[in-house]
């Protein structure tokens, strides 16, 4: 792979911003499709606060529509999952012979898309975990945290070590993940007890959920509904349904009570009245649990309320 | 039992004036233990509309203090239920050697409370299937329904025709349950479910529940699990487990489909920021759930939800 890739960001909002600003401060030619903020940037660039260092791109390549960009080596595609039915026509004329896709993306199945509308050796799913607000246009503040897991849609190794690669230049921790399905379930254990509570519970923060032991109690009762929904997803996909139970409880909820008063995506989306995605992250999983027969009574009336919640935005 | 009866409605909110009204209104002696409302209604009277009539006291006799009241023949308690550490202490002026006591409040295991405080054979227990709304002070809306169940604490039949004496000539509508503990639960039955998401849910009426298959599921499904648990308590109280899964399950789901856009005392307590009663509606059936190892899932989350969504208030 030469070391230079042009590369698209899809949806750049606040975490393709982030990341698409790493890749580009790392050398690559990085084009960004804009819609909100193009003004903004097109005058002023975009300027990134980060504890891993401040950093500004004065002249970002930008684009309002995706055939300005044109085919690339990799898509970013960092849309909210509310729009993953514009991604196919957002996505496809960046698409070239070799161009490789990483859905950087919450949620379960959107990488399915991705395979059925371009195919599944060229799709890898991010999975970001951090916490990055947008200010005002052009502005993006990340504020903590920020290691993203990455996985190849088939899982295969040489592939994973190529979108590592892409990376490595870059001021950005990248684990890599030997399942992207499991990696998915087990970033769901997370967000659907904690961001689920956090909205439900009246736009809270996690550590509310840690310090009261109904809440706490609630989010254990879905974390186990989640991990069993997901091992049993695992088998159905021919993989080894290898979320141990004690582990992931214990160090999910050892990793929470070190977070403070942490606001999960979700849970800002609830408060300032945006879209939430609960399809990516609470009806599929809802769904493939209910498929495969597994209990998922806290899921399904966690996902109605959610839902309600959702009606209208 | 003389004809004109002497009686103490402690907590006159909306509730308590309603009722009480309709007792004095059928001549008998009412007397209100006010606090908010005291000086409006010196002055004014209560005032109420209501599909079965409206009436008015014009000189009701009011107390901001029960030892203005004096002993009585009945104690009708309307307090919320979160005032039940208050109840004691306001009812016990009132209260002679031959006084009854009917707990006209919303929740499990209150008599309980007064069966502890002032004896068991003369607590009964009021479950007003109605919907009323305080306007300015002094003025009480009886928008529909308006049914009370009246159950005695021991399921004696002959206190129970006491009971139904005191309220025979009045314009209000009782029936008698055979069984207190099983009218409460098969309340609840209604209550959590339906008051729970349409609180949970963001302050949603009945209608949207009937017309969305999640909420739907989900009402049923905490319904489900609410029949389990009082026919478990009705058989550790010595009593016939005679809720009827099927029977009740129609019937609730077919007269809420009638009901409209209802708003359930809870959901307008959570829109309008009051305390809502969480312990006795919701945390109590939950407590005995657990001791009596019935699953019990949804109903924890819920609570679980609305002790959140209830905190500061």
């Amino acid at each position: 792979m030469k070391k230079t890739q042009r590369i698209a960001v899809i949806g750049a909002g606040a975490v393709g911003s982030y990341y698409g600003g790493r890749l580009a401060e790392a050398g690559h030619d990085v084009r960004f499709l804009v819609r909100r903020d193009y003004r903004a940037i097109s005058k002023s660039g975009l300027n990134v606060t980060s504890p891993d260092g401040d950093f500004q791109l004065e002249r970002p390549f930008t684009a309002t529509d995706s055939t300005e960009i044109g085919t690339v080596d990799w898509v970013v595609c960092a849309l909210k999952s509310t729009s993953i039915k514009d991604a196919q026509k957002l996505v496809r004329p960046c698409v070239g012979a070799h161009t490789r896709i990483l859905v950087l993306m919450n949620g379960l199945g959107l990488e399915d898309h991705f395979a059925g509308w371009f195919g599944e050796e060229r799709i890898f799913g991010g999975l970001a975990f951090t916490c990055i607000n947008r200010g005002s246009p052009g502005n993006i503040h990340h504020l903590a945290y920020g290691t993203v897991t990455l996985g190849h849609y088939k899982n295969d190794p040489a592939e994973i070590e190529s979108a590592l690669t892409l990376w490595s230049g870059s001021k950005t921790s990248i684990v890599s993940a030997s399942s992207l399905l499991r990696a998915r379930w087990e970033k769901l254990c997370w967000n659907i007890p904690f961001s689920g509570l956090c909205v439900a519970g009246g736009g809270i923060t996690t550590d509310r959920i840690m310090s009261d032991a109904n809440l706490r109690a609630a989010a254990k009762a879905l974390m186990e509904e989640v991990i069993c929904a997901g091992n049993a997803d695992l088998a159905y996909h021919g993989e080894k349904p290898g979320i141990d139970r004690d582990t992931i409880i214990n160090s999910l909820f050892q990793k929470t009570s070190t977070m403070g008063a942490y606001r999960p995506s979700t849970m800002i989306d609830f408060v300032e009245g945006n879209a939430m995605e609960i399809d990516a992250i609470f009806a599929e999983p809802l769904r493939r649990a209910r498929e495969l027969k597994v209990n998922a009574q806290g899921l399904a009336l966690l996902t109605a309320l959610l839902k309600s919640l959702n009606q209208g935005r």
